[in-house]
């Protein structure tokens, strides 16, 4: 390929994500244009309540004002070039055609009608949100039966869960059990309890440093967790749904619908029970570890104790650890392993997706 | 894709992993049907002598004769049905079209021209051979430029090594180092020096259960571990020689010429070195390993002491182990790790390989 191949993104969502996403595009345009020919030109940029449109691309300028704009918590309304109050629906319905790419990195639910839209268009797809891809079978499989899909940060962030998943779904090789910790978030706190930290304590740590959502319960609930698990099983090829997962969660059930003030302040409730599992563990030489666990017969999210010396067990802070059991890989898995948190990190797998997807459509 | 896409493959090698992919295409012929619509024909089967040929593919007994047969060490030239006395670029010239696929999992040189004509026709080329893509640059650049070559298997077995450090290259992000432990046979031998055995045993031993080349120095030279370093630093981008890589032998050069049996014979002469190093190792809470070590000025193999305690020291017997350091996996890197051996997993990865390209260009 010695042309350059024009490929207009479409970004739906300019949270950390999205906003490192757009300067990583920026720094390595030259790049992408001298190694691969592909010329990323962002063609609208969406927040919730409208977006940034330029056919011909934002320019730099434009792109480092959004950046900065939204990084101050502002609207897109609020900017001068470019602005319309459109639904993202819309925006796609304007924008995409088949040699465009629809990146999603929200973390909302509003957005399937305009993926749909995207996949009709033939425009490549890809997602860090992983709610599109959690719906039921029956909405989310046009989705998932949608060759020019990627969505490989939706499970450990840039580390390849998916990519190996995808792989060994296509050898049909037996697949005998995936286990792992599937949370950066989870994981700190597991560790941070073993070195003798309240489970409260470092809630409130975890939620300052930013590894929490806003509300920590997307995290503690186990929700989250099952989320990724449920988008790697149907990787797999598994029909399973949501409600297939046996999920943990680590706060009793009714603090679900309190104010967010009062779970925070109830937490040092919990400390008990966090510490005295901590003491059996390690008197047993093992480590508490927020394990997601799927075989073809049951998928379960939960706390577990492991040896101290397994992978899992000498696994520290917010690393993830995702190890594949199969007909060849048994007894000793095939494992990955590397940060599953940080907007810079998971940006850096999404512009992943969208070179290969351009180089898939612009090669075959 | 709901209709039955038909692929025929040309496979050129009926070794070990070429008789291991020959039974899993037939046995996961169904599954490939029913899950992504892909039904595989092997239309060609080719050792060094000539090839069994069936343009509307071999048929589920002769491709299990050819496995017997080959397997008790026979030519194809011997069987009754459908052999041509040709070398393997007659055979895709006569063979190949764009639809089909040509795996090439020899050992030799000798399948380059093949794989060029197969370019030529745009093919899907899939290897698991390193010797095509180890030439100097100026030689295969044309294979390393090709978008529908897929030869994960030539570095660490199918832990998807190249995909993943084809996913780092894609986004951009700078690589700092990536180093790891490639070969499973030196592993092997690592892990039983470290046991306490002697390094000439160790060898032998490793022979025997098959782990090595046929003439071990292949291994014991660096060699093998230098052309997947090459590899690997080529899919990053690097344009780099294999007389750039500086490659540490286990064994002294004038040794390289010898019959093998004086080699083997002889062997027993370095058992004090690495008893000697194996003492200082231990004695400093290290352990010995064979390392390949990758920046982007400099690539080296050889032996290291490394701490106990690391991912390389932990490694146990034939596992691989990957470890990419970049600009988001610092100080932590992200790792792969998993059996680096074994004539089915390859197999499996070269599959993957096949299905995947088969998708690629059925989708785009």
């Amino acid at each position: 390929m010695t042309s350059q191949h024009l490929v207009p993104v479409i970004l739906l969502g300019v949270g950390g994500v999205g906003r490192a996403l757009i300067q990583q595009i920026l720094a390595r345009r030259d790049y992408h244009v001298s190694q691969y020919g592909v010329r990323l030109e962002i063609v609208a940029v969406a927040d919730r309540n409208g977006a940034c449109v330029a056919p011909q691309g934002l320019s730099e300028s434009e792109l480092r004002t959004i950046v900065e704009h939204k990084a101050g918590g502002g609207y897109l309304a609020d900017l001068s070039f470019g602005y319309y109050q459109h639904n993202v629906r819309d925006i796609v319905d304007l924008e995409a055609h088949a040699n465009t790419i629809v990146v999603d990195v929200t973390a909302t639910d509003n957005t399937f009608d305009a993926l749909l839209l995207a996949r009709e268009r033939r425009a490549g797809i890809v997602l860090a949100n992983k709610l599109p891809l959690t719906r039921p079978l029956e909405k989310s499989s046009p989705l998932w039966q949608y060759p020019r899909l990627r969505y490989e940060t939706t499970v450990g962030s840039a580390v390849p869960v998916i990519t190996t998943a995808q792989r060994l779904a296509a050898s049909g090789e037996r697949i005998e059990r995936v286990q792992g910790s599937f949370s950066g978030t989870l994981g700190y706190i597991m560790t941070a309890i073993e070195e003798g930290m309240a489970f409260s304590k470092a809630v409130l740590r975890a939620k300052e440093l930013g590894y929490t959502e806003p509300d920590p319960r997307e995290d503690l609930s186990g929700r989250d967790v099952a989320r990724k698990a449920l988008i790697l099983a149907r990787t797999l090829g598994w029909k399973v749904e949501m409600a297939d997962i046996r999920v943990q969660s680590l706060f009793p059930e009714e603090w679900a619908t309190w104010p967010l003030e009062d779970f925070l302040a109830e937490l040092p409730a919990l400390d008990a029970d966090f510490f005295s599992w901590r003491n059996v563990s390690q008197a047993r030489h093992e480590a508490l570890r927020y394990v997601a666990k799927l075989t073809p017969d049951q998928i379960t999210v939960g706390l577990e104790f492991v040896p101290q010396t397994s992978p899992l067990g000498r696994l520290q802070g917010t690393d993830n650890l995702v190890e594949f059991y199969t007909e060849y890989y048994d007894p000793q898995p095939l494992a990955l392993q590397g940060r599953g948190a940080g907007v810079e990190a998971t940006a850096s797998g999404v512009l992943s997706d969208i070179i290969q997807l351009a180089l898939a459509s612009s090669s075959a």
